[in-house]
């Protein structure tokens, strides 16, 4: 038996010989036999070691690990749309897809009858589109759901031939988000037969996660609604913004359609890859009067889209995405969260009847991985958000940040240290007009209002166990933010007073919900109280009016606004799973 | 601020107490305030450390980790029956569920309006229940799909109370095999709120894989079909498997409906877990004659089904099993597969319109993920399984194991070795009646055959690449077995005689389907070739008379039979993935 390997790739077709002489035991010659070979050197490359350029036929370019050692090229799920007017996904942008190059080395023509076929599997149609240069047409589509496979011209010589790769999908419950793409060498048959490969080369993409932005991240623009009723929350909000440094955008009425919760039809994200970044929007399956405005407003070049729909299940308002946040990056027991790790509210599971949000979206949200999820437990509150009773905000020091948390017990006790101080007579919600003022003694004095508290302590109380566990947070990673509630239906509460938690962060500025608390010597105590735990943080607090547009319609400044933010500078395939 | 911490569980309810003494500047005191505690410990407790102990508060019981230094509890699918008559998946069999212990240290009672309670998520209602022993009646339902929470009593003292937990599901493409039970410390409120969690714990289960078994293991029974027209092969496997020294079963004619293809309806693999395990045959979608054999005839007491219906797709012949086999243990670029890989086979995906195994048994394949499959392909074959031109025999020597490939290179070398010394008269198919034999020269001489077995080659070929590549094998792990092909249909092959690659491995014997081959001295030439090729490896080579009733029906000896083999020592749980 002889087994033959060439060195070099042949220059011309059958260009290296092989003679072997047989010979009788005599040494006398018996026979000749030569053979003629064309090597051929075939490789599909791409960027597997993520640098972002496609290098020459990577030893692990066929398979995909995590990690700043790991490997394996990537793909955006190319969700941005070119066109400004009638939009639609489309695929003009060649910097949102994935080089991938067919690389030979040979004679100027494959020897006759044998064809180069690149292909993919079933499993992966709906998952990825393959496009090719051409001088004919611009970037005809080579594979698609309709062909999964595709005969593709060799490009003679010491040759390259380009193609772009397109993901149509994120990674979801049923899909993982590895795309195979293979390329095989046919040998011609003799008679009808099919033609055999008799060599395959494949690389595996991993498909981008969609990537969440924490508070700590700067902004780089914020988003508010314009309405009928909120001038002065408007007003606020972009003296804010613009002391800040950052882009205020307004969404209208002809928009918005009234719809204020510029917080909850959204989450701002974004996509990455060695090649190309851009932001994505994660349209809510709420649906309210700003339904609209993700796909016509923020869909553009370079601004992707993507949205869950629950086809068999009830929406709720836990769907909203102020119910949606993430945190900053983490260490938990040794594990680490460099992207943070997304929250969510859900319903408690021992209550027999509860909101939730749908399947689809949780769905989604488990399979981008990179920011494994924590569900709270938020369904204890009318509106149902967990941006009612935490956020996070940058700290120096630390773990970088802290945890902010509603206390109902800090705002009992910094009422009762009034009333001790002789300001039981001091009042809330002075001047917002008559029979809303009420003083610090009569509160204190409602039975009724402290069990509700009680409880709404309670139910806080359960979440900061599981932030504590599920971030590695110690108590004092967390503060107490002094902020009473009451239950208005179904035993479901809603904050009291202007919910102090529900800020918004840019960068070192709090735009905060101004609280209208009890004065004295002139000044808010809940205000003076906040920005006293604040203190040391480098942040600078300012309160924002949002009582009769936003507080009366169970919201607040958070849930009025959004903040597109500056992606991580860390990139998710360097993390280790 | 007062932290406090209680070292002991308490006797009796408020049994301690803290005393709290205020003092004036000139350590006058003021006051005294005293606290009094009730502490109680409580504990889920699973078999995290996998040692078939239920131990005490195990730190890691709430998240699963693989490999010998992981942690996590199994979970097994109860997918047997303990009834024999008028069976069902049933729960009777406290031995297949894992045991879950409500361990608790405290006062007799919880205080007053305390509660504990059990509860699992929405996702995972239709993938596990959870049983309790009770005095009143055996095993009451606490949580499945209509309860996804439920009160416990709470054990008081120093006790327990035991669960067990119940595996419905195997995972599957929307299933990862993940399921967390927690347990709940809930706190009355006042007035008419929702009771709150004051603590939560929580136990995580992996529902076992389903494990296929190598021809490397041990045989424990062997099955065949009885038909009208198979004696002379029934007598040749009863002599094999007894002289084997197994259990030879055989299905008759009224329940496998003239259906002889053993192999192809079911395959049989096993689940394991540190307290249980038993064999679950997989039931192939084929649904022929033998449709009813598996849950009729192998479901029982310790003898697990499962199977996957095609709703949507078409069930071709590449669905039956034997187009479903596995490899013994390889290592691959140093990745470990202790359970060796499974492999299956498909249409090349070059191929314009293929046959191809259906989609819900591929999905449930690559989610047991313990054995990561292997796609061949097999389409070019007129019946399309993967055990026409492959199989795995153990070997004292290198991996422990040899691939077998159908070569008809090889066959055509020893045929041209014949006709050279002289025997091209030699006659194939002597004495399998009149117009059946053939000449060595005429085999030689028919131009036809040439280029259908130069298309079979090119096609294991390609096949040979795959499995050196995806098992990490050597050329000198493989032997080539002369056999030859041809082409009847559709330009696809079939064994032009009795197909000796598809045998049956019963530790060291070998059943081998008899070739009738052209003789040399009274001797067949192919069986002295196949039996010089198993030379080394310590087996024996029975040939077995397949001829008129499994080869002319385009099956052989593999195909008509199947084996239940031991599960591997190996414990899946301890892979590292």
């Amino acid at each position: 038996m002889l087994l033959i390997t060439m060195g070099t790739a042949s220059e011309m077709e059958n260009d290296s010989k092989l003679s072997v002489l047989y010979y009788g035991e005599k040494t006398k010659e018996l026979g000749k036999a030569v053979v003629h070979f064309t090597a051929v050197e075939i490789s599909l490359d791409v960027d597997a070691d993520r640098d972002g350029q496609v290098e020459r036929n990577n030893p692990n370019k066929g398979s995909w690990m995590w990690g700043p050692n790991g490997h394996g090229a990537i793909l955006l799920v190319n969700c941005d749309s070119e066109r400004v007017y009638g939009k639609k996904l489309d695929t003009l942008n060649l910097k949102d897809m994935s080089p991938m190059m067919l690389r030979t080395r040979g004679p100027p023509k494959l020897p006759q009858g044998y064809k180069l076929a690149i292909h993919i599997s079933q499993g992966d149609a709906e998952t990825v589109r393959v496009y090719k240069t051409s001088f004919v047409k611009d970037y005809p589509l080579v594979l698609g759901f309709k062909n999964l496979s595709k005969e593709v011209p060799y490009p003679g010589g010491n040759a390259e031939m380009k193609f772009y790769v397109e993901g149509l999908r994120f990674p979801d419950k049923d899909f993982e988000g590895l795309i195979t793409i293979s390329l095989s060498l046919l040998e011609p048959s003799s008679g009808d037969f099919p033609e055999t490969p008799i060599f395959t080369d494949k690389v595996v993409f991993r498909v981008a996660p969609w990537i969440m932005t924490p508070n700590t991240l700067n902004p780089v623009e914020v988003f508010v609604c314009s309405t009928s009723d909120n001038y002065e929350f408007l007003k606020g909000m972009r003296k804010l913004v613009e002391k800040s440094g950052y882009k205020l955008k307004i969404c209208y009425e002809y928009m918005n359609r009234q719809d204020r919760w510029m917080q909850d039809e959204i989450e701002f994200g974004y996509i990455d890859s060695p090649h190309q970044h851009f932001p994505v929007v994660l349209d809510s399956p709420r649906d309210g009067g700003l339904q609209d405005f993700p796909y016509e407003e923020l869909l553009g070049p370079d601004f992707g889209y993507v949205t869950r729909t629950a086809y068999n299940e009830v929406v709720s308002s836990l769907d909203s995405f102020g119910n949606l946040e993430v945190s900053p990056p983490v260490t938990v027991n040794g594990r680490n969260y460099p992207l943070g790790r997304i929250i969510i509210g859900v319903a408690f599971p021992t209550a027999t009847e509860g909101r939730n949000m749908t399947k689809v979206v949780q769905d989604f949200l488990w399979a981008q991985k990179v920011q494994r999820p924590i569900a709270l437990f938020s369904d204890w509150l009318v509106v149902g958000h967990v941006d009612e009773f935490m956020t996070f905000v940058p700290a120096p020091d630390k773990k970088g940040f802290r945890l902010l948390l509603a206390s109902p017990d800090a705002a009992y006790k910094l009422f009762r240290g009034l009333q001790k101080d002789g300001h039981g007579q001091a009042k809330m919600f002075d001047g917002l007009g008559p029979g809303q003022e009420i003083t610090v003694d009569e509160i204190l004095s409602d039975e009724k209002l402290l069990a509700e508290n009680n409880y709404v302590q309670s139910c806080i109380d359960w979440n900061r166990d599981v932030l504590k566990r599920e971030l590695g947070l110690d108590d004092d990673d967390i503060i107490d933010l002094p902020i009473l509630f009451h239950v208005i239906e179904d035993n479901r509460a809603v904050a009291y007073y202007p919910d102090m938690v529900n800020m918004i962060v840019l960068g070192k500025n709090l735009g905060i919900p101004k609280p209208f608390g009890p004065k004295v010597d002139g000044r808010c105590v809940l205000e003076t109280e906040m920005t006293n735990l604040m203190k040391g943080l480098g942040v600078r607090c300012t309160y924002i009016d949002d009582f009769a547009s936003y507080h009366k319609n169970l919201g607040e400044v958070h849930c009025g606004s959004n903040v597109r933010r500056e992606p991580f500078s860390f990139k998710w395939w360097n993390l280790e799973m």
